[in-house]
């Protein structure tokens, strides 16, 4: 029986790995990690009986150790009580799930001790793919993709030679603004953002996906995680999330992998890789779906792909800046204090006010975060 | 350096191998065979210097025997011929490109001395399935495909494990007849059934894709090639041809193979399998494709595809019946004594006039088929 520690298990993703691990009952849950919500991390732990469970906020984690005294669950908090979840001996794989920058240190520690990584956390890669690619193959640790783009093109690519692969082709939905001009995005509102037309998620990436950010952030990880140069990621909207993405080889042949939008089913190719256990659910309906239509991006009006093109080229430590500008530029966004276009102006003037940093190693990337958080705070 | 013996080679997909193989030039032509096109043959001959050239037409074979005096390659003829170039002693591989039932022996002969199949011939597994998937078990021959649709599945298959597929997606074009009703096909002429709208192709695998009766053949050699259950295959017209065909997992993922209409893509996949070269050639333009539409095939109007399941499920000699009514059909139909829509009529009454043989060893089979033709014959 495979044992795995879930950190980040009571948000989007976390839910619904639990819900693949309860529909097999074949996966045991070594640990189970949260920020804060503490309600749902109870619940969790009386159902899957994790030895260990860690909450980032200290004063939760008291309330919740209190709380859980009647089971053998161990509970940990604050940085170390992650590190301790994605070192878990019993536990062969973790799941990042968790939102932000706190779920880079635990990956390293997981990769560090050599095991895998079912990898939801953006940032990991965004900021640091290069000390994540390079701990990975010095440990052998195999990092899985969960987001459906890129467990998409992990799935076309499996049994294939990486060296014969000539384009990745991400598709985008378009999010809920697709058609829009830069004066209609003037006046769109935190709830028009929060309505993505296919996929249900949390606010934060929902914004993204609105502003196309999400799909640049994808773009730079894509990059490291398949070992490609820049030029060979296309991104290509359809609209209907069907096409999950696609690879192109040298001979012209694509491969693309689809799906109904549920999550569960990159969450289980990563959990059971590279076996393929029946998962309940919905099926393409093709006749139903009729056509499948592509566009080519709108980067004039959606300048969250060429800005995150633009941090990618540019490397070291200007990724960092610009998901650290879009975390913060989003926040301010969801609380009403910015408009939709702001975000973009506030990453484009934190990337400029950067001093890029070559190679830059864990400390760095976190200095460069907290920097250009402060910078944003004082200005807006 | 790998050696070939290409069987149908002055044909549509033999002329095609030798583009591709002349293309890369680390491919050795072990030999060449053909039915009677002795200029073509002997221009590959002079170019490709095979030590063996085959010829189906005894007088042709003695003709170009004359001709080619000149170089080192060796003349053979008839049955025997063919069968000594498909058990060619250097030869790894055998492209099986030859039309018609005269492909099923020296394929046979070829699998039975341990070489792999490059399978163009639809006959073969048609009308011998159970026979030659056997034989190849029982040599560890590999059978690859050459057909676009059948190619496409392998492609998606490479690295899967075959009891995780749910469901085979075959896709069509719907042929140059798509959205006609019977009325409308009572009128067809030959130079319409010619027009495909997607493909260049020999005439009578032309007329076939109008008729779907290429489909129906399609699902056949589907079954036996990838070992599935009849009810597991579905067709899906998909106009452009942009998706060669699909498969469906049991976990609700799709993966799909997409590219342009060009069959040297197919036959390089099986020449150098499972490696990828590069291939001139066309790129798919998803931007410029802007769509791909799906319907439900019109089984009503083209009784091709029900026909031929109904003879799939009858299993047995029917398949053979089938094959070989809708051979002659075709035949009286491009020479203008029968309308498009007699095809099926022909088909249908073959098939119901039938004793159906429920294990037919090879000499059944072609009994079968002269039988078929000779009622055939003396009844239009």
């Amino acid at each position: 029986m495979k044992t795995i520690a879930v950190l980040g298990s009571t948000g989007s993703i976390g839910t619904q790995t639990l819900d693949v691990v309860r529909e097999h009952g074949d996966i045991r849950v070594g640990a189970l990690g949260a920020g804060s919500n503490i309600d749902l991390l109870e619940k969790q732990i009386r159902e899957f009986r994790p030895g260990l469970a860690a909450v980032w906020e200290e004063e939760k984690a008291r309330e919740l150790k209190s709380r859980v005294r009647d089971t053998n669950t161990k509970i940990v908090s604050g940085m170390d009580g992650l590190l301790e979840l994605a070192v878990l001996p019993e536990a062969e794989l973790l799941v990042t799930a968790i939102v932000g920058m706190i779920g880079i240190r635990p990956t390293m520690a997981a990769l560090e001790a050599g095991k895998d990584i079912a990898l939801a956390n953006k940032e990991t890669l965004v900021t640091a793919g290069h000390l994540i690619t390079e701990l990975a193959k010095k440990t052998g640790a195999g990092i899985l993709p969960v987001d459906s783009e890129h467990s998409a093109i992990f799935q076309c690519l499996h049994g294939e030679n990486p060296r014969e692969v000539s384009r990745l082709l991400i598709t985008a939905s378009g999010g809920p603004f697709r058609g829009y001009k830069r004066k209609q995005l003037e006046k769109v509102q935190v709830e028009d953002a929060l309505k993505h037309p296919n996929w249900s998620m949390g606010p934060k990436i929902t914004v993204d996906s609105a502003t196309l950010v999400n799909k640049g952030l994808e773009v730079m990880e894509a990059r490291w995680l398949f070992g490609v140069r820049l030029e060979q990621i296309q991104v290509l909207v359809q609209p209907r999330s069907v096409i999950h993405s696609m690879v192109e080889f040298r001979d012209g042949a694509v491969l693309a992998q689809l799906g109904a939008p549920d999550m569960r089913l990159p969450i289980q190719y990563a959990l059971y890789y590279p076996e393929r256990p029946y998962l309940t659910g919905e099926r393409l309906d093709f006749e139903k779906l009729a056509e499948i239509t592509f566009e080519r991006p709108d980067t004039e009006t959606f300048q969250g792909l060429p800005l995150a093109l633009k941090a990618a080229a540019a490397g070291g430590s200007v990724p960092t800046v610009f998901n650290a500008a879009n975390e913060k530029a989003v926040e301010l966004f969801l609380k009403r204090k910015i408009g939709f276009l702001d975000i973009y102006d506030i990453i484009g003037l934190a990337m400029e006010h950067h001093k890029r940093i070559e190679h830059p190693n864990l400390q760095q990337i976190l200095d460069t975060e907290a920097e250009t958080y402060d910078w944003i705070e004082s200005r807006w």
